[in-house]
């Protein structure tokens, strides 16, 4: 016998991924959590029966939303991440030398704990000294914050369940307001063949809010489509003309240097998308 | 009761999709083919159990497949398609006014038949009077051309049952032969998430016959990892180099002057493998 995880992706199409074993299975008080292990994915954290991260595959997020707007900030001290809380994100933002303080707020604690538990390559950078590990409300804590942060990354769930505040004008204000005047903020929008009026409807926004916003793309295999999309919202830098002197060596298996640039350069029916 | 067509695209891990009613399934001399009407993806061509194209994301393959190769060679008159019988390359390829004459080398004619009939807006430009649709062995007919045509693009199966011959050495250096002196070639070859020894044994292959050997890829939900590559040979014109003046207006929906470029800046685990 063989036992199959599918996640329907839509209404009508999914992934589906053998399953050598449940690790743990729990209603937290926010979500459903699965942790399983995948004969091709390695373990895999699941939220609300949607993959959020795999052994397998977790670098290319995880790289792509931290280095893109931290190359592009010439000097990012104090960095924010925004849900996150298996901790992939912060172990990137951990690369950058110019970084003092790492906060991560993340709604769920038994994200954390799980986390530490079965994905301990991806969660182990939590306990380092410059992270500040806060259980709290993610949209709470943005509301509370004036000029604090040089870069501030929102790593969510999808806009349902306990992110759904994350997606809003509302939220990009006080991301804005808790950014020091020349902050960068960037966050997940979601997949153009099936979430198409998100990234529209996003875009529009944090545009209203940004100076200067734009939209890049990675490839993870365990998300929707397999092709995923950042925004990023900045008050002064623009992520396309980061000067070739900023880009430090940092150990990657998808970001570069040149791919910091080239992400940006969407199909035309993404691009149309935000016109 | 709802009907669920799933591939496997690994031993371990694949896609699952609802299927509205089946429109053909038969045993031809070559494949399994089946065409099936998805509820997300529109009609659906598979063989041997593996989707070839839909009609909601077949566009991605179709243009990088055909439009990269063709901006590279300054001025393509005669060109082939080895496989392809849906037809969706030689549309792309009929929208270069240089191109003069475009020969289809389709092994399984049934492909052909049923394309035509299920998949129209792919494989209507098939009946124009500048396409030569032959349905034979493509890699006999290489085998047998010398210095006839500008640009060659592979659209292939996988690696097993009848397009097998056309992961070798040895065919690499019939389209060398079959080209002309400054002639252009291009093939589909997988993934780099679950087939990355394929691209490194290819490349290293293509790259023995043609100076200049390249690789690239684009988001195509429905195929393994949502990340597929092209590898492409060249005698003397760099896809990198194309000229600004070069890019003539075309209609497309993901193929833009800028991805022209943008596609060859890779992730860093993918250009690994063709160091």
């Amino acid at each position: 016998m063989s036992i199959w995880f599918t996640e329907k992706q839509t209404k009508h199409f999914g992934i589906t991924a053998e399953i050598k074993r449940t690790l743990h299975t729990e209603q937290t008080d926010f979500q459903k959590l699965d942790m399983v292990e995948t004969a091709e994915f390695g373990n895999m954290l699941i939220l609300d029966g949607m993959v959020m991260t795999t052994q397998k595959d977790e670098f290319v997020y995880h790289e792509m939303v931290a280095h893109v707007p931290l190359f592009t900030h010439p000097n990012p001290k104090n960095v924010l991440v925004v849900g996150g809380g298996d901790g992939g994100v912060i172990r990137e933002v951990l690369k950058h030398p110019s970084v003092e303080k790492a906060t991560l707020v993340e709604i769920d604690g038994k994200v954390i704990e799980y986390s530490k538990k079965y994905l301990p390559e991806i969660a182990g950078k939590l306990e380092d000294p410059r992270v500040d590990v806060q259980v709290d409300d993610g949209f709470m804590h943005i509301a509370k914050s004036e000029a604090v942060y040089d870069v501030i990354m929102v790593d969510s769930t999808e806009p349902v369940g306990p992110a759904v505040n994350l997606f809003t004008k509302g939220f990009y204000e006080g991301i804005a307001k808790a950014l020091k005047e020349d902050g960068v903020f960037v966050a997940q929008t979601d997949n153009p063949w099936f979430h198409s009026h998100l990234i529209t409807n996003v875009f529009k926004d944090v545009k209203e809010v940004f100076p200067i916003t734009r939209l890049y793309t990675a490839n993870i295999p365990t998300y929707p489509s397999g092709l995923w999309t950042f925004t990023i919202g900045s008050k002064q830098y623009d992520p396309l003309e980061v000067e070739e002197d900023r880009f430090h060596e940092i150990a990657t298996k998808y970001y570069t240097k040149e791919l910091h640039k080239a992400a940006f350069v969407l199909p035309r029916f993404v691009s149309d998308l935000i016109k």
